[in-house]
């Protein structure tokens, strides 16, 4: 009995991703089993048990009837989930150490970033002034972070052993060494008015979509060491109000803020997040998925999979993360 | 019997040192002891019984005949070790949590901005370009670490934890969990061979003087995911050969630096560091010396000394750190 086959259906307009790279990685880590890009002509949707996906064209997925499972390759599946007619099996999304730590190197990098003055600095170095102001110890200012899952917890860590205090939010309870937790409606004041630096890694789902706005600035900490406070965004551009981040940083609700994901991606040539002189903008490449560690990632849970296992971080379609 | 005075001796010349705020907090900690800032006429020089510098003029602290420690209110004593008229009194340095976990902010902040294309960025950021490039995750890239005292060893571990692979030179042999330790003449080569980013958190001593040059930089690893390596030199300027740094920065040997110190401070006006593109540079304010932390811990060396115990981080003045 020959093997299901795995598809692999990457969006040509997803930038960077090269499908051909995707394909030899999967080749190699899939044994005998048919790896085939999609699309192909040739191939009998029947006879496909497996895709891997990233931003497939909504309604693509449902033409596979023999589909077991859907890996998606990467950590949010926001743009997945707003296919309705994807096949009900189980969605699984990219939980992996290799991501995890590429994350924890842009949150760790930003936070530095504000908190050590960089855009005074770099705004020194080209006048010409050498003038070193007061700079506080990492011990006196708190990083907030929206999210306490795979990314924000090891985020969590990294910040904590640089001396930096964290406090964190997430929907259900969690308990995290060293961080003080809240969570829910009920929590979220108590944990923005502690945050100095307000770093967001959460899902983008209905319940969270546009939940980085003025309302949410206004009530961050006003009074710690750094001034107005600094809001850091990896997580979807759909998390922001883009018209409220630019005008709380013109009025100084927000000191400054590190963007890596927008609302439209590639962000337009005419966005004034490319110029305003307090932001610090990134091409959404905070976390790459790295098409190695990905494949082996995916092949891994296909074996265990047919060997009877459960598979590992599945999607809960109802929370939408 | 009154207790032998502190004196408190700051050059004015010293940026952002506030005398009046150091001897308030002297005062804060010192009970009932004497402390008062020179000059001062009406002090009899017989009186004192300790110092506290910071970049003394030269053969002032010869006029006390009956010191019995010096404090350096900063990590390196090199600036007081150039006077050949310092008292045989044992010289004190600086070693607090503090001051280090300030230098591993920085040492961290720094090797992440050249690791995560920093510069490459913030140019597409003002030319309006979103083109993600590759990004190695840490564990790909090597940080060598010159100086395995106080301050590198805290770096070391703080980049591991975030999976960068650290290498480590020191004078003697030394070990330390999780990095790969060489020293001496003899382990120079092997060392840079491997190091694709250069920390440099030295002392300035007779033999460590300029050490920082082409033919040390020509060492370093070329074959590293970054291609050309970094240097990033916050230990003292008197390390560095500058015009080395410009014409390797200008043709390739190094890709990068970041420099917190200088051979002349304030960086005068005219130097190419300040508009070279390849350069970072911050006003030597890698590690603030905090005063609040420093005279606690000045006052509590002292409370030990007169107690009968040995002082700690006491400076070998055959070594010259
Ligand atoms: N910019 C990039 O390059 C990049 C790369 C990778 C990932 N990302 C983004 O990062 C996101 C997080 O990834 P992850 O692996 O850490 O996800 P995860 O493990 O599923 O964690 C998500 C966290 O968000 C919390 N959350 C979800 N909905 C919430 C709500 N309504 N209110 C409060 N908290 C809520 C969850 O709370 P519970 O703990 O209660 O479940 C959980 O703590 C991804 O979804 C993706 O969008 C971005
Ligand atoms: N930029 C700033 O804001 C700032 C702030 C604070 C300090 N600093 C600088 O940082 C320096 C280091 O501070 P620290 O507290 O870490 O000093 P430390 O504890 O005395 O450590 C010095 C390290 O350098 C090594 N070393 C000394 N001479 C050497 C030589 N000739 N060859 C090879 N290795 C040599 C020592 O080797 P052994 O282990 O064999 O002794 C030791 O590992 C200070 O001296 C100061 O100049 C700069």
């Amino acid at each position: 009995m020959t093997k299901g086959a795995l598809a692999l259906l990457i969006n040509s307009n997803a930038q960077n991703w090269s499908p051909e790279r995707w394909k030899a990685r999967f080749d190699a880590v899939c044994g005998d089993r048919l790896v085939t890009l999609l699309p192909n002509a040739g191939l009998d949707p029947a006879s496909v048990h497996y895709a891997a996906v990233w931003k497939p064209v909504p309604g693509t997925l449902a033409g596979f009837p023999n589909l077991r499972a859907i890996f998606n390759l990467g950590a949010g599946v926001d743009a997945l989930m707003a296919d309705r007619t994807l096949p009900d099996v189980p969605l699984v999304r990219v939980a992996v150490p290799d991501l995890t730590g590429r994350m924890t190197e842009y949150v760790v990098l930003h936070v530095l970033m504000h908190h050590r003055q960089e855009l005074y600095l770099r705004q020194s170095q080209r006048d010409k002034i050498w003038e070193p102001t007061y700079q506080w110890p990492a011990s006196a200012v708190t990083v907030g972070i929206m999210g306490l899952g795979t990314l924000g917890i090891d985020a969590a860590g990294a910040l904590k052993r640089i001396g930096f205090r964290v406090v964190g939010w997430s929907r259900s309870a969690r308990t995290v060494d060293g961080v003080e937790c809240l969570h829910g409606d009920a929590g979220l004041d108590a944990f923005l008015g502690q945050s100095d630096i307000l770093v967001c890694l959460l899902p983008l789902t209905p319940e969270t979509h546009g939940i980085l706005n003025r309302g949410v600035f206004a009530k961050l900490n006003r009074n710690g060491p750094l001034g107005a406070p600094v809001l850091i965004n990896a997580g979807r551009g759909g998390l922001q109000n883009e018209a409220d981040i630019l005008t709380c940083l013109d009025d100084g609700t927000l000191g400054a803020a590190s963007l890596d994901v927008f609302v439209q991606e590639p962000l337009p040539a005419d966005s004034r997040f490319w110029s305003h002189p307090k932001v610090v903008l990134t091409p959404h490449n905070a976390a790459d998925t790295d098409a190695d560690e990905i494949s082996k990632y995916v092949a891994a849970q296909i074996a265990c999979f047919e060997a009877g296992s459960a598979l590992e971080n599945v999607v809960d379609r109802a929370r939408g993360y």
